[in-house]
């Protein structure tokens, strides 16, 4: 059934899906409704040509603009590395500044360098906007410390105030299951009580 | 962003997919070419309106009667609980008998008693067949086996050997690791070596 099998592979190429979850998908799909298969079909299609990147923060935006940068004060710029992350820090509703997507971190082993990240794009963002702060938010991890090191060189010459997301033991966890690194990172990073 | 919020919750309707893992997909989707989107979008209305069911076995075809029931001889039938059963079965290439998809199992609690399976369509193929043996290939649970015993039941009168899969260790479990009743099974069908 050549039908099936397409469905099958189309589910397949979902990231973390192998074959037998991806024929468990397209059996719901074959059993469900025509509107909801359909809705299914339409969803794909819609987001795909609906959603785009915001030009200022490099997003996901259905407009031009999205509503965070057309809406908020460019005075803090929180920088990500992806633009899902900007759904993650979204969850912190402390948070008020824009957000700036770098489309990646600086990797040797991938290949990829300053020059294929959007850093030009920040400093212009910095510039326009008489950013004050630039908190990095990149991954805690080797390429993520090194890009966020990267760029905070790369700042500090213009005044601009560099900060880095802290690094510690997750909350709830406990310290015997903590890893090496983490714990010195925490203990580096230790405040008066 | 609605239409990212649409797709979200099309892939969150799939069985066992959370809201992370359907944001996960989505963002896969959106990152994906236009291609790949369309083709994940086509498949998905190809199978619903192409996949249609056999109208001897009830399994999934393209086709108004499948490949297997129109090729192979209808002299073993072997009966399972759901379409996708067949392609479970099928993995064991020794068998080259029919199937006959039952839709369900005898469950009380689901409401679903005999009238609401598949089984006067059983009755007529196994006469209009000739068929001499009838493998109950029913999950090995309560609703399965009890679904296996009401069918064998019915089926005996007619002159019909039933047999049902065998039930017990499976290749592979260690012995500690194996549930009582499964034990128990495994000795009750224990066979001379």
């Amino acid at each position: 059934m050549d039908a099936l099998k397409r469905l099958i592979a189309a589910f397949k190429a979902l990231p973390g899906v192998g074959y037998k979850t991806a024929e468990r998908y397209a059996y719901h799909v074959i059993n469900s409704s025509s509107e909801e298969a359909e809705e299914f079909s339409n969803a794909i299609l819609l987001a795909k040509s609906q959603i785009k990147r915001c030009a200022q923060c490099g997003g996901y935006s259905e407009k031009a603009e999205c509503d965070i940068c057309s809406t908020r004060s460019g005075e803090t710029i929180c920088v990500v590395a992806e633009p899902k992350d900007i759904a993650v820090m979204e969850k912190v509703k402390s948070y008020n500044g824009v957000y700036h997507v770098l489309g990646g971190t600086i990797s040797p082993l991938e290949n990829r360098g300053p020059d294929d990240l959007r850093i030009k794009e920040l400093l212009k963002r910095i510039e326009d906007y008489g950013t004050k702060e630039v908190i990095m938010a990149t991954n805690p991890d080797v390429e993520g410390d090194a890009t966020a090191m990267y760029i905070a060189r790369l700042l500090k010459p213009l005044g601009v105030t560099v900060t880095r997301i802290a690094q510690g033991i997750s909350m709830g966890t406990d310290l015997e299951y903590a890893d090496e690194i983490t714990l010195t990172k925490a203990i580096e990073a230790r405040r008066p009580l």
